[in-house]
């Protein structure tokens, strides 16, 4: 405590959050308050530092009844591997919804941002997916390969996962780790496109800037989760893949026509469908969602400022639990 | 210190950051930054609390060169009074520009922002005021009203000042600390035409939503700064004074179009100049500024995010000079 600031480490962090199914639901949350017009969320502020191969976004949201507004800066400087740095972090700054000070500075480096992003994918999953799903498939083999798939085993606790990266060795690494992990079999497919093919459930975790796999690769009975695309160069998914979905979901459906599939789906004029559903009505019933068990569905997450908020109100209710029971 | 992040008060930064030359030339650099396009600046990134009558903003820009970025958080809990708690506040994260590792968290409650706005005005001042000022005029009596005049006073050391506001003794009250703190007269003036007329220099530090004089008070050999408005709905000078000065200057051109003077002056049509000249066009010679000892000049000042980063740097340095001392 600094002032009457909380200064949290992240290793405090690490300790107290995990990834959860009360962690899912409490993003679900972000989900319905967006839908439901109950947050005010300005676009994403970026600045990129050329010079330095950098950039820096900030988002923040207000969740309309919630005591805390989080402020989430998150970095990018991508040479800093070469220092033996990791490339991203970031961390939070906690103001009060009530009187604007600033209730808490959560020194997370991005640990945050990996937890909400997951458990995004969940609550897609947990609203698109099949009922059934034995085969999950992710695409990338990075932390958030990892946490996705730990993610999506919470609600649809499938028996065998396919790990797909340009680096073999990485997947193979990846997929030990989820088998150790989610206790599950793991395979190295060689090949994003026989992934998609014998998967039920499927995330692309890549910072690719191109398609990953054929849209003819999509199958009946088949949801897609793209979360690597989050700015306006980056593409997972061919424009055809939207076009053949069944049905098409946005995290924010102005955040993805800037920063998501839909920006290069609008380009290359697969996409025809108008403004995009969001998540949030399919989870509150204002859209119903995947209607046949063969659907093919798409969720395309960019990540919001929502998310931000809600997970920071989540860790000061954590750490106001914390000092109550000490 | 937690983990790598300086974590700093703001009775600290009151004690090691003062309103001196050094720190009206450290943001005069900022704005010359600007005018040579070494600033990356996004858009302000803004979201209002309307059941709570308050605002979140967020300024940032990376300035080529600095080892530092600040993301500014500015918040405007208007209700606040009521509780007798201040409606302004915030902190500011400084970010490395050479990793983005979080180097300090400066939980300043306003108080930087506050300075690097009054320095703002003195580098309008000493680049567009006449050569003698023996008058200089404050609208307003609030903390940023004090800190104009004292910055003021540092590049045009005038003899008197006047002050005018809504109650007349707060204006007595602001008047009384000026002439203590800066050591010249002072007067309270009942009419804020008068003021306008009887000053070289007048400065505009109010959150009105109207006109506060008539443009029939402007005169030959007179500079105004309008520091007043930083939002889209606020306004302090009548679209005719743009019109009828012989130079208007913005410190953003794109920003006082959105949340200047300059908002409502195209809007009513009385402005048809087009882009308006920066501040830093003038102090790097891009542009003449003053021509003539009778001209009358006009500068808007919205606030930058390269005034934050550049403060933010000038703490850092600070900082670490205090502990190479130690």
């Amino acid at each position: 405590m600094v002032d009457d600031t909380r200064v949290v480490t992240e290793a405090h962090l690490r300790r107290i959050v995990t990834l959860d199914t009360q962690l899912v639901d409490m993003v679900e949350g972000a989900f319905v308050a967006l839908a439901e017009g109950r947050v005010m969320m300005p676009p994403i502020m970026s600045v990129e530092l050329h010079e330095r191969n950098a950039e820096i976004d900030a988002k923040t949201a207000y969740v309309s009844g919630l005591d805390s507004v989080a402020l989430k800066v998150s970095t990018g400087f991508f040479d800093n591997p070469k220092q033996g740095l990791p490339s991203l972090g970031g961390m939070v700054t906690v103001l009060s919804a009530l009187d604007g000070s600033v209730r808490a500075v959560l020194l997370d480096r991005g640990y945050l941002t990996d937890l909400r992003t997951a458990a995004a994918g969940a609550v897609a999953a947990r609203h698109l997916a099949p009922e059934s799903v034995s085969t999950a498939g992710v695409i990338g083999t990075g932390l958030q390969a990892r946490l996705q798939m730990q993610a999506a085993h919470l609600v649809r606790p499938f028996e065998r996962v396919l790990v797909w990266g340009r680096d073999l060795e990485k997947a193979a690494a990846c997929a030990a780790d989820l088998a150790r992990d989610i206790g599950c079999e793991a395979e190295v497919c060689s090949d994003p496109n026989i992934l998609v093919k014998r998967s039920q459930l499927v995330v692309t975790t890549t910072p690719s800037f191109r398609p990953l796999f054929a849209a003819e690769s999509l199958h009946p009975e088949l949801h897609i989760t793209a979360m690597g695309s989050d700015a306006p160069d980056k593409q997972e998914l061919a424009g055809a893949c939207l076009a053949r979905a069944d049905l098409y979901v946005a995290d924010s459906a102005p955040q993805v026509a800037l920063r998501g599939e839909l920006r290069a789906a609008l380009a290359s004029g697969d996409w025809t469908g108008g403004d995009p559903v969001e998540l949030g009505q399919v989870i509150t019933g204002q859209h119903p969602g995947r209607r046949h068990p063969r659907d093919i569905t798409i969720a395309d997450l960019t990540g919001t400022g929502a998310q931000d908020t809600v997970i920071a109100q989540h860790v000061m209710d954590l750490l106001d639990r914390g000092t109550a029971a000490a």
